[in-house]
């Protein structure tokens, strides 16, 4: 698909199409359908960027908690979004030994009762050792410190959802 | 549930129930629950309301194209929220005569196609002469002013959610 097609899509496809490049928040992307046409794929992107920029601190709060924990209950009872299914098993969290469960869990409570938000991390781009290591690290952060690197990781994943979108099928077209 | 209860729940239980009063937008309800306690259930409503007011035009635009088309695809093909079946049911949306059918799927598309964002009424307070007469007017409207009267309706769907979800087991408690 290259951006001529996505820009031509009704705003139906392109929420059905697009509408979980941030997990769980389809009013984004229907959002940034209002500034079509986009010259690029990274136009795209960056429309999302500031939609997501310019929401107050309880918005971005907001789409952290649309976040389903690493190797927690979704991925076990199965209602993980299908984006969440398959980012978590590349990185191995469907296949975690028993202490290594416990301590991801135990360590997630600890992140979510300090915050108020899930801990995220684009596990794309990261293996199960380096996650439980930056989930061990960040949980002595402060509050706002989080949410910030919590957007910015929400900004990772969206990213690379939406090149395996578009670039799917023609890789050099965008 | 009173509203204690409602304080008293993390932020995964609150968005789990109350994510879909805004239909397809848990992350307005996953936001303000950064505001609680709430002192009523008239305090979660408007908190909801304020962080709609104060999105920008092209999110309240975001927010009605999460919305399915009034006796549309969604219903026909099943897809819809269980929240939207019940509403449509109710007025009924899924029992047109085949005229009434073609003249809705015909003024939907009228619509969208000039405002780029669906028809969006509170089934639940309108019946199907009622919702058809409105679709016919609201066509001829400006599209700034469609945008607010979508979201005024919004707002109508969310009450009655909340109050579903809040009151159905303790009607005098909030």
């Amino acid at each position: 698909m290259d951006i001529t097609a996505v820009n031509a899509l009704p705003y139906e496809d392109f929420v059905n199409i697009f509408g979980n490049v941030v997990e769980k928040c389809p009013i984004i992307t229907a959002a940034v359908w209002s500034r079509r046409p986009f010259v690029s794929l990274n136009a795209l992107e960056a429309a999302i960027s500031e939609f997501i920029d310019d929401l107050p601190e309880s918005g971005k709060e907001g789409i952290l908690r649309c976040h389903p924990d690493l190797a927690g209950r979704d991925l076990h009872s199965g209602t993980l979004t299908r984006e969440s299914r398959e980012e978590q098993a590349r990185a191995g969290m469907d296949a975690l030994s028993s202490g290594e469960a416990s301590r991801m869990s135990r360590l997630n409570e600890e992140y979510k009762t300090r915050f108020g938000f899930p801990f995220v991390i684009c596990a794309r781009m990261n293996d199960k050792a380096n996650i439980l290591r930056q989930l061990t690290e960040r949980c002595g952060n402060e509050r706002a410190v989080e949410r910030e690197r919590g957007i910015e990781e929400v900004k990772k994943i969206c990213r690379l959802r939406l090149q395996g979108l578009v670039l799917c099928d023609a890789p050099n077209k965008l």
